[in-house]
């Protein structure tokens, strides 16, 4: 409601989404003195357990929207498919909303990911617009094979991804993404995948921790291990790529950004998430400043901090029933074990994760 | 609720009181994925801004304390004036409370306190009990002057206190304390004041911080420097100073020990709190586990984990005010900004605090 910034402390930050990222952003805001208001349409939420208030209802519901606009002082959100109509029904309510539709929108299709990142000095593997299967027979000369179709909208985690590997297989591929719109993308010849989490303030300043590298399995994060062991070329280089993404999109907050390491000094975006990122987690337990309350200083006016790492630290996630484990890690010397509140372990579900320092 | 220990997350901690104390004890509770009922009288608490339920009552509302005891596996509390009543109705409800009622016991009489602690092992100043200014009188050739009084309950950030330097005074000073049943304390010829944070697990399991240095202004604190300079007997002294107050009382949870170090390696203790202490904030930010987290795995029957420190922490209070500075703390390197969500800056009121490192 026309705030003004930076937001003083007893300022009220809405996050739309009441998943873990929503929670441990309210317990952030919490630490800054900073009031939480959540969104969410679940019933008793991560989120809402820590914040001030919850209001339970659709993103685009225009009664929720109009309570939010009213009680925060600026808006954010925990993932990327928050609707875009959501943030321009907020905005035109007079709600200060960071980061911005315009991230948002990029983010949501990787046909305008892909082509906003290449015009943006942040190469990207070769890659075709697909509306059919036809589509494909006609880009595979270009793309190469084995290539990777993926649906432009939605999908995360590996869901709504098929691998092509024979010209023949295509029409399967195109079914098994749901005949959706979807984007043809070369296979990246990678040696690992890294991440940088980056954030810009709102008079521009950036900041960034150093390069993680990470490990996925069945399309889901497993570890991080943060600092990553790269060349002082390689991190200058991916710096080089988060400036240049984030000042491009006027951006507001936390984003963090997925890279192919090609081995050679090389390095390709895989993708952009306009928010707080698992393969950030580790800085709760390896800077002064935490990418939670870096994102919450960014949107709030607040100069970004200190983000130089202290330690180096292996984060490993707890998927389903591994947060069984909880009682072992707690006991484990330099463990440092965080709870997402979720109620049921089932299997792949993002329970916790345990940051391990590796190195002091 | 004849609770199983260790409380397994998605348990629900009960805190008694909804200052800053008990917030930052939920902050650490919602990282173990525990949830949190606040029992408060105030509308609107620090803590239950980030707690997942609140019941608005007086302390001693059987209606209120049984829909605690119904709502939690295990209840604590944040500061030691909860009236011993309300744990023992807990108790009798089934609860499970921790630290138990005699430790609140023992911590709201002056005269019970000190004469506790010099049965375990923990030496005070001479004092005497005082139920008139005849008592002073007769006390004074045993405990010189200057000698302080003080009522034995209630009284806080150097409340209920008279000094008194001259026998003549001895009703003046009686008058000064609202003529309340008193303690007369010997002047302690101390060098500074140290304090330890120690905690007992439900399976009797010590654990403890090196001692901080100190310094009060008008009784309230000020600064907390840890670890202190001290020699390696002073940390030993005081640790077993702790363990012996810990045992003797079947402790559970975390308890703050005021000592007055007296310069020729002897320790004094000034008084126990039952509860996460203000010189233990340092903690936060010079530790694995902090005095917060510690005293959540104690009462909810975890393994304590690492009190180790990382570095030197100097803790200074944001006392009404200066709470105001918050923009320019934000921006200082190496400062670490914690806010408690109050309201209206009344002068000494305790806003915040920052934690500054002051070496790695």
């Amino acid at each position: 409601m026309a705030a003004t910034f930076p937001l003083p402390p007893g300022s009220t930050i809405g996050i739309l989404g009441g998943g873990q990222l929503g929670r441990m952003l309210a317990l952030a805001a919490a630490r800054l003195g900073l009031d939480v208001v959540i969104l969410t349409p679940d019933e008793g939420s991560p989120a809402s357990r820590v914040a001030a208030r919850t209001i339970v209802a659709a993103y685009d519901d225009p009664v929720a929207l109009q309570a939010l606009a009213q009680a925060a002082d600026v808006v954010t959100y925990e993932f990327e498919n928050v609707p875009v109509r959501a943030v321009e029904a907020l905005t035109a309510l007079g709600a200060a909303v960071a980061p911005g539709a315009d991230a948002l929108r990029v983010a949501q299709d990787r046909v305008a990911e892909k082509t906003f990142l290449n015009a943006s000095a942040a190469p990207t593997v070769a890659f075709a617009e697909i509306g059919g299967a036809d589509d494909i027979a006609a880009a595979l000369p270009r793309i190469g094979l084995p290539a990777l179709l993926k649906t432009r909208r939605e999908g995360y985690d590996g869901k709504g991804q098929a691998w092509i590997r024979d010209a023949d297989a295509a029409p399967a591929a195109f079914a098994a993404v749901g005949a959706a719109p979807s984007v043809l993308e070369a296979r990246a010849d990678f040696r690992r995948e890294l991440s940088i989490i980056a954030a810009r303030g709102r008079d521009g300043e950036i900041a960034f921790y150093p390069l993680s590298e990470n490990v996925h399995e069945g399309g889901v994060l497993r570890t991080t291990l943060a600092p990553a062991e790269v060349t002082p070329a390689v991190q200058a280089q991916a710096g080089q790529i988060a400036r240049s993404v984030l000042d491009r999109l006027d951006y507001v907050g936390v984003m963090g950004i997925e890279l192919f390491d090609l081995g050679d000094g090389g390095l390709l975006v895989n993708e952009i998430a306009p928010r707080v990122h698992n393969t950030g987690h580790w800085t709760q337990d390896g800077c002064e400043v935490d990418q939670f309350e870096l994102h919450i200083r960014a949107v709030a006016g607040w100069p970004l901090g200190d983000t130089t790492p202290m330690v180096q630290v292996e984060m490993t996630n707890l998927l389903g029933d591994e947060v069984h484990d909880w009682l072992a890690i707690a006991a484990e010397p330099n463990a440092r074990l965080h709870l997402y509140g979720k109620g049921e372990p089932r299997p792949g579900r993002k329970m916790g994760h345990v940051n391990r320092v590796k190195s002091r």
